[in-house]
């Protein structure tokens, strides 16, 4: 008997793998595909390494304001999507190499909660039964595909195809103008597909500063991508999104693709036996990880709750001290998001909008990006916005970028959450001089 | 009389200037050149201008691995160094509006005090007296040319003319491999000049992490820059560099160009009447950056102590603490350090170095950054280390990068440091994934 049975091998899966079987737990994980889940194998790494070239093509072609000159700027499709699955394979070996160098039974097959007792969990796997006496459900999420008339007929693209076509279209319609959505849409504006974006609610990402969200789409617009707002998509054709504009007109949009971008929901197969208590989104679970069952635990987006690789990972790392008794609780106050568009937005904390909801007390203070020498010096004509927002002690509880390298800045602005810093304390901290993180001191002053 | 007068408009003077009058304190400042000091004019925002364009043509020829080709690559020199001026004067008037907009007297000259005392110091410029119960030096630092055979009759180049050439020479032999030299020696290579670099220590970058340095110089080597370590120069001519090299042997190297990065040292003109205590590099300071005298105060490179202008800037703000009343000491547990060479050098905290020399005790984590999935996506066949160092209680003192970008990364490892954590609190530190960043926390583990 194990002591622990992991089911799904993504980020929450593998890294509760590892976390336990160093705590010595004897540790099972079941992968019905490869490892490193969604985000490994269609989602974050993949998008990101084609993000990667395209941001390569767009400096190529706009060099001219940096003194540099090319001629006949071209890309290979095809090889920009082999390179992708290449890093794929690299870094899948590295998991592999992970779970062996950590002792952890790695099982490539569908897994299926057989029987459940507080004592012993049944799981079959390939015809096998294992058991454990823990379990930690890592199952993730999928696609959610909205019921609109003609999906059943139409073959459209979801983010996980989206990855694989060898060959571009010559235009597309993206559903849905949330992270995915956003990405996708630079990606493939970039490389030269006409790109237009239907989105629901009056703004994109919605989760994130409207203010900033509002930003990106004047970027993008600028650039060339059209948007629709507030629109009820009503139906699709094979090469047609049809949708009520937000004057309430039907309106009809010609496509050689159609993305659907719609959102996410939990992979909730292979436990019914379990009859596990559910939220509004997933699989319901207290601040330790633990489900309504005791010794059944959940981590990742399975619980619907925060849908971000990096979350599931501090899940998982918790889910798993909590079943080695380290007390730790979930702290969801300083989890950061990121859209890998060009230009980046990245947040982190509470949002106006939240504070607003919540009635809260808050002061604001904000300041474009060209206040940083450095972020003037790289990008010539850019624009940006640094956001942050403090409760009545003035403590930080909000940052909001948008403006390259804001996915490797926010971490700062996270640590200074986490650490509840003051405005005079985190002042006092020393960025580089010259660096686009300065923004952040001088957003203080 | 003026509550504060500050002789220096460079980084520390400037943001002293803004902090004080912000404070209520009426201030006149003395500049005799432009306003932003070298680290404006001719250090640190020209040269990062000039390495984006550096950047960005290296970019062109790599694509390839990438996906992205183009034709005939190729640069305008004078359009790249026409655009640094362009950015120097922007951001230089950026700094005269916040001047206006605090209120802060500016005075375009040269200061030389005149006399002292406690109650009353009076400064020259432009043949008026002004009088003032507070100084603060931010006087800064100029290069140090060594005591070279032949530097009096050489055209050499120091950082500043070096700026400043608007035709590339075909060869240049650097001497002196610290952060300026090998700035200069990455954008003059990828712009196709051959680059050789001469350097009297046995390793690149003294202060920073001896192992990363070697890693920047085994990268550069690769690239076609050639080094030559443990030197002593003995003679310049026009078009040659004379030194004993490594062996002992007498060593040539013909050579268009000469530049001499051999350090900086504090620039001392017009203060011979105050009289006051030196140390060993600069101007003698306290905690307070309260010099020898009661109402005299220095800040920046005068002090001969760190010689960044993020340092200057924390130190003027300590400054103005002191003259105002509030109780604030200057630290410099956590001041990062960056090269900004392709790849990027960073360091924050204590250094292997350091620690030996303190026969400290203290552990090292280390991992390449490929073990990071966005430096995968982004640096194709690229190289990296990231490597932490932590006191006995396993709390954070020291981080050193390698791998872009490491300039944005250091501030979260400054963050860390200055608010004490260990290992077990950082790693709980949430990164957004994928991200560079995310590199400490697999470190961490």
């Amino acid at each position: 008997m194990f002591d622990l049975a992991i089911i799904g091998g993504g980020p929450a899966g593998y890294t509760a793998a590892e976390r336990a079987t160093a705590q010595g737990l004897s540790t099972v994980l079941f992968e019905k595909n490869a490892m490193g889940g969604v985000c490994l194998n269609e989602g974050c790494i993949p998008t990101k390494t084609l993000l990667y070239s395209a941001k390569l093509y767009h400096n190529a072609l706009v060099g001219e304001k940096y003194g540099i000159s090319v001629q006949n700027a071209s890309f290979d499709y095809a090889k920009i999507v082999a390179r992708k699955n290449k890093i794929v394979r690299k870094l899948n070996a590295g998991i592999r190499a992970k779970m062996t160098a950590g002792n952890v039974n790695v099982v490539t097959g569908k897994a299926v909660v057989q029987n459940y007792s507080e004592q012993k969990i049944e799981i079959l796997c390939n015809e096998t039964v294992f058991e454990a006496k823990n379990l930690l459900l890592c199952t993730g999420s999928q696609t959610f595909v909205p019921k609109i008339k003609g999906v059943e007929n139409v073959e459209f693209l979801t983010s996980r195809e989206a990855l694989e076509i060898k060959e571009l279209p010559a235009s597309i319609v993206i559903v849905g103008g949330g992270v995915i959505g956003m990405e996708f849409a630079g990606l493939f504006h970039t490389f030269g597909v006409k790109t237009d974006v239907v989105e629901m609610a009056n703004e994109i990402l919605p989760p994130f500063d409207s203010e900033i969200a509002a930003l990106l789409r004047a970027e993008y617009q600028k650039q060339g991508i059209e948007f629709f707002l507030n629109t009820k998509v009503t139906e699709i054709q094979q090469d047609k999104v049809i949708f009520i504009d937000n004057e309430n007109n039907e309106k009809t949009l010609e496509t050689e693709k159609i993305l659907l971008c719609a959102g996410r929901k939990p992979t909730l197969d292979g436990l019914k036996n379990l009859n596990l208590e559910l939220s509004r989104n997933g699989v319901k679970v207290d601040s330790n990880m633990q489900t309504s069952l005791r010794n059944v635990y959940a981590a990742g987006d399975i619980t619907g709750f925060s849908m971000l690789a990096h979350t599931a990972v501090r899940e998982a790392e918790v889910a798993v001290s909590q079943i080695v008794g380290i007390a730790e609780a979930m702290n969801y106050e300083a989890v950061p998001a990121v859209v890998y568009t060009n230009p980046e937005v990245a947040g982190v904390g509470k949002t106006e909008n939240e504070l607003w909801g919540e009635n809260a007390v808050y002061s604001v203070k904000k300041l474009p990006m060209t206040f940083s020498g450095r972020f003037v010096a790289e990008n010539e004509g850019g624009n940006g916005l640094c956001k942050l927002l403090f409760d009545e002690k003035e403590r930080l509880i909000g940052a909001h970028l948008i403006g390259n390298p804001a996915s490797e800045l926010i971490a700062t602005a996270t640590l200074a959450i986490k650490q509840h810093l003051d405005i005079e304390q985190f002042k006092k901290l020393i960025f580089p001089h010259p660096s686009v993180g300065e923004i952040f001191k001088e957003t203080l002053f």
